[in-house]
């Protein structure tokens, strides 16, 4: 029998990450693509996997990347992601998207219908895993009322100014801290500043952290039925004034300042000073952190119920956020290799949506924890 | 009689202020110079003064410019400082100065001998006014022990994040916080980094301060005969760490990024971006706030003596920062004109050493008093 023919675009520690654990399996036959050829052996260290080093930028390059593919799992940076999952499309090609953009994937719905193919975006833990579990949540009540979900990657040991690490490009991460936040309340979708409503929560075995809001819902604003859905991010506490600090002062803006005749845009000077101070360096303990509550009505009586996932660094130096980010994704890819997603009519599927399917939901589930990542649930009537 | 005529340099808000007040004398004429039309119109307002047009970092131009003074007071940027006195003492013409600029200006020392003038310099509040107080202060003790200067300029109004308005050009600002801050520890000279040692202290009538090490000793290092010295600036509380992370992230870096082909120091970016922050407009109240506090021993025991200044912004608008920065330049430079500094020889002058004159130290401080400046001494044995 024929290998399946996965192609992982982005090769870096997300994607090194999938590239490597498609890999494992006999079965599939995994090529990391990258512009970068010191990422892609970095990223294909011990892994039984091809690399490609190419400009992936270029939709032509790109095209020819994925031809052979059964399968792309695109790992690019956000600025890059909603191109790239076109051509992907138009490549004819199913896909599951990790990419962090700010486009609407469900834009390019009508291409994969035409096409007969399946995409499924925003597959990683957050969005991702924590819509799935929020939607499993929902079928737990008569009336779903509220749902919240918290969720931070932090680094172990804390070093002033920010005390964080991430493994995405630093643009990403600013990108969450200048798009405004989409909450729902009672029904409304309301807008919000990101990093706004700040809280100190306490958090066990972690110690205190802050939660903020960000634009994290996006889809779920329409896929789930709680009428109250707030996304907060969490990180150490002080972290958002002084982003906030940076985001105020300009340092974050788009519009480009002519300075001594040349011109250059505040965000990517300060893209490349934070790049430096937000860099997760491989040795690094981090953790993720991850909290789905959610409150409704059943047999007429408030019940509460919530799943809380908490994960390390593991014993082989792979990093949690890019194991947590990274295994949603290989076990969508899998389902969609395998025939798993016939259910679904073809189109660009929300990644919460697989949930919809409880036995699919089961599997990942088992998936997710057959990976060692600890997810437990729990509820209360009070 | 003939007219003293004065050229101020530099038509910012102390350039501005100095050249207003020294044309209240009717026995002067006094001409403001600035490449900036608009900030000489208004530097000029309400005032019998002329103003001149012309690029100042253009040697030629200033050599033109000063051409007809009897004596020059330079309120240039800190940047333009060095370079700004140079060419005036190379045309031969007293000087006094109070730009903030990072060279030594005693390297002019022999240049000023030679043409027989003297340059009054770093003239101003601290350096300057603070200098005088510490050299008066020697004079109570039979040793002198320790002198410690404190000194800030604050808005009333607290904006987040900086809660600070600056009436200076926004580099010449930085500078303070990236310059190392030297300081005498038992006849030591010591260096310290830029914000260090932050310290909380209450202030009657104005609440809790923060004070950090900056470099304002300078001159002082050398001509005041205390073992201990130390400067601090003062600032609301947090405003350190807000800075420290700006330039520990690489913000306030002179060394150029490539970015996009373009070649961008981020302190010109931080200069740019700060100057809205710390932009000290029309219209708002601010004040200064200098401590200069010394403890020596007198007939064997342990005593201490201090001065206080506050000052506000005063009924007519006139910020107290370009007051208490511009009044010591304005009667250094009155007596440098009036022939009242005979008495020391040509060459560069710091200006504390004016207060070894015990007769020019009384007027000094009789002219700060009848400007409406508060100033306060006191003493105690404990």
């Amino acid at each position: 029998m024929a290998q399946t023919q996965f192609i992982v675009l982005g090769g870096g520690f997300v994607g090194g990450f999938i590239a490597r654990t498609l890999a494992q399996d006999p079965a599939c036959h995994v090529t990391l693509a990258d512009r970068d050829q010191a990422v892609l052996e970095r990223s294909s260290i011990k892994a039984p996997l091809s690399y490609n080093v190419a400009n992936l930028a270029d939709t032509a390059v790109l095209r020819k990347v994925v031809e052979e593919a059964d399968v792309v799992v695109s790992a690019m940076p956000g600025r890059l992601g909603y191109r790239t999952l076109e051509a992907v499309l138009r490549a004819g090609k199913p896909c599951v998207d990790i990419a962090f953009f700010p486009e609407n994937a469900l834009k390019l719905d009508s291409m994969a219908k035409q096409r007969g193919i399946q995409a499924v975006v925003d597959c990683g833990v957050m969005p991702g895993l924590g819509g799935m579990l929020g939607l499993d949540l929902a079928r737990h009540f008569e009336t779903p009322l509220k749902l919240r979900i918290l969720v931070g990657g932090l680094p172990v040991e804390r070093c002033w100014p920010f005390e964080y690490k991430a493994p995405f490009s630093p643009s990403d991460v600013i990108e969450e801290y200048v798009r405004p936040a989409r909450l729902k309340l009672n029904g409304e979708v309301v807008e919000l500043p990101a990093l706004s409503d700040v809280e100190l929560l306490d958090w066990p075995g972690i110690g205190t952290l802050e939660a903020f809001n960000t634009d994290g819902l996006r889809t779920l604003l329409a896929t789930l039925p709680f009428p109250t859905m707030i996304e907060k991010t969490l990180r150490y506490p002080g972290y958002a004034e002084k982003v906030r600090l940076l985001r105020e002062l300009g340092f974050f803006g788009e519009e480009a300042l002519e300075l001594n005749g040349a011109s250059v845009r505040p965000l990517d000077v300060a893209s490349r000073l934070l790049f430096k101070a937000w860099s997760l360096e491989p040795g690094m303990r981090e953790f993720t952190v991850m909290r789905v509550e959610a409150a409704g009505l059943r047999a007429g009586k408030t019940a509460w119920a919530r799943y809380d996932l908490l994960d390390y660094t593991d014993e082989s130096g792979e990093f949690s956020m890019a194991r947590t980010t990274g295994w949603p994704a290989v076990l969508a890819a899998r389902m969609l290799a395998g025939g798993r997603l016939r259910g679904f009519p073809p189109g660009v599927i929300a990644a919460e949506r697989l949930a919809g399917d409880p036995t699919l939901f089961n599997e990942l589930l088992a998936g997710i924890k057959a990976a060692g990542i600890k997810l437990e649930f729990s509820e209360s009537t009070r």
